[in-house]
């Protein structure tokens, strides 16, 4: 019989689908689960999205050019210089979803074998396409204990090789929620200039700033042209994940080059999807004002309200809709479990992500999970709660 | 500054787009271009399937479960079992296209320095995704004089070596139009079991076939259950190609469990085209009736024009919509940039894609041009005449 690959084998598996099974029992039993484990938000698609697709579906659903339309590459090109990006639709290839601009970006700057570091812990795909490139992922630790802020440069320099092409920081971040200061930019901009790294920033929720800090682009330092890659994506700008339209943005013309050609194999982006993506450019301000307000709030009220329950250590997120809690159990994995097997206040229980899976280090987070904010303020509430009893519980069978 | 990957310089450009600039200079000096060069069918999209995205936006874009929706799922098998392929919806992942079905199964069953066997000339962006895989295409020739009919099984077992992991086949094939008989899927089967292979057949034109030729499975063949790997699409059979939608179907449990891996690291494949492709499943059969005539009735024009060439040689296609045509020019290369650069017939021209790009055996297929057939009739018979014009003129200048 043929065997898999070994990279077939190496892929990891999500950590948030690793209880799936567990919270479907649970619902069979008849419980209510609240999911705190996974980044769907609830925030309505703009209209304005929807209905470009409703009113401009064409007759022949064609291919798109493989950077995507034309018209979208520049309109979004408007968007970002709006926000001080000063890039032209030439330095834009629209990918299916951020996923594929990593998978690009990747593919673009190394080889099997290379390096790649990212502070950890890290948006846990890093992982899956960091093994289906063949290219190995090299943590540098940030803690609860600083917020999760960029760890010093020094680490970093100490796990350089002649391996190490890039380095990789999600901002805002998921899972940490931490919003990197135009100041860590610049020492990351420093560093890569002087080893001659690439810097890929995965900023596909630039928009979810709170507490009014501005997001800063890597795309905003002047001198690193050539090492800045962006990620990006609608799916949670426009809460839109569905879409799957997301983008690479570099002014290296030779990485820009190369995406093009892992673009062209694979043909196009969804062009329905297109549609609703450009139209969703001129969602007004409100719309964002309103969520971000809605996130603001829901955040305020999570971090509140973990707080306050004893032995949790929380950091506050400044951006994204993600949290890292600490809680005061043994093990997180086997704790997120027993809510879902063993577990029930009134019917009702929560699914959180054990942060472990986030951390790439072995026994490290494992008493941490991970929460995202995409419930509305009376269910996080009622979480909230639920998972308080819960600790209290779990301590004391 | 830092590099580009090796990958990603090795990439290979699309010998189709390689072109594209001169056809757009021709049209800015007013010139008509007749498209050969494409695999984009001007055939309508069932309405049911258009009407499904505009009747069903969901208010909320969500991501679909990584393996597509359920219920899509499961009518897809129900699709293939009336089509006598007898498989379950745990035996299929939706992708985003074929192509993203290409990658999971390499993926899944080969590692860096692997090989993998494909009778050439084959789809060009095979190519592409073993260099991003990093594995290596060993091509097999398969030749114009026979019709490119399967090569002799012994030239495939010359070729294995203890890195080959897997066979495969596109059938029906683009660019050759090739169908394979029962009786050599059959020795292909057999070559598979006997060496522990993975055979991969890449069955996107699976509905057009034409003179009562049926198509034949490698899903058909009993004892290969755990070799064979299909790959499918959308693309094609609802000219839907911008829809991205696909699948890679086996029955092998390890397989389908590392492509899920794969799967779920890009989180899922679009929404709003699965539930055109779902909806699509629908379509009634007059509308395959009408297409696959109208395929045959252009195939059968385009081979009689292209016959009656002095000097053109051409091997009937039995499927697909892509015929192989041998010119009796020096190097097909130059003659496509010189129909467009510096001919015109009329003010009209054409584009074709030159074969050469269709084979990885370098300096074969030099003098050969791929054509498909997705233009209208009157338009093909207009394209020949000016084909034949051109290479007369090409050869007497
Ligand atoms: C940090 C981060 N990057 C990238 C992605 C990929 O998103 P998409 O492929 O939907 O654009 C996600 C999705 O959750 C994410 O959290
Ligand atoms: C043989 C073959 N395989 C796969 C594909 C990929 O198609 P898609 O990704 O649109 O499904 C194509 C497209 O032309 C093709 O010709």
């Amino acid at each position: 019989m043929p065997k898999v690959s070994i990279k077939g084998q190496q892929m990891p598996e999500s950590p948030i689908r690793k209880l799936v099974p567990f919270s479907e029992a649970a619902k069979q039993k008849g419980l209510k689960v609240y999911h705190l484990n996974i980044g769907q938000p609830d925030i309505k698609t703009p209209e304005a999205a929807l209905n470009a697709v409703k009113n401009n579906i064409p007759e022949i659903l064609e291919y798109s050019h493989s950077a995507g339309f034309e018209s979208y590459r520049e309109k979004l090109a408007d968007y970002y210089q709006k926000q001080n990006v000063q890039v032209d639709s030439a330095d834009i290839i629209i990918t299916t979803g951020g996923s594929e601009a990593l998978l690009f970006a990747m593919g673009s700057t190394m080889d099997a074998g290379d390096e790649i570091i990212i502070p950890e812990p890290f948006y846990a795909n890093y992982n899956g396409f960091s093994v289906a490139s063949g290219i190995n992922v090299v943590p540098v630790i940030s803690t609860i204990e600083n917020g999760f802020a960029l760890p010093p440069i020094a680490d970093f320099e100490k796990l350089i090789t002649p391996k190490t092409k890039a380095i990789l920081i999600c901002n805002p971040g998921n899972p940490t929620g931490y919003l990197y200061t135009e100041e860590e930019i610049q020492q990351l901009a420093e560093l890569v200039k002087e080893h001659d790294l690439f810097l890929i920033a995965d900023e596909v929720y630039r928009e979810f700033t709170y507490d009014g800090d501005e997001h800063y682009s890597v795309m905003n330092v002047s001198g690193i042209e050539e090492h800045a890659i962006m990620i990006d994506s609608v799916s949670k700008r426009y809460s839109m994940c569905g879409a799957r339209i997301g983008c690479i943005v570099s002014k290296n013309k030779a990485v820009m080059s190369a995406a093009m050609k892992f673009a062209q194999a694979r043909l196009s982006p969804p062009t329905l999807a297109q549609i609703a993506s450009e139209a969703a450019l001129d969602t007004p301000q409100e719309y964002f004002d309103e969520v971000i307000k809605e996130y603001k709030d829901r955040r305020d009220t999570l971090i509140k309200g973990l707080s306050e329950i004893e032995g949790v250590k929380v950091a506050t997120p400044k951006g994204a809709f993600y949290c890292i809690a600490k809680l005061p159990v043994d093990d997180a994995d086997k704790f997120a479990q027993w809510l879902l097997e063993s577990f029930e206040f009134n019917g009702e229980t929560v699914m959180v992500a054990p942060a472990a899976g986030f951390y790439s280090s072995p026994n490290v987070g494992t008493t941490e999970i991970r929460i995202a904010y995409v419930l509305k303020k009376e269910d996080l509430i009622q979480s909230i709660t639920i998972l308080k009893e819960g600790i209290k519980q779990y301590n004391n069978k």
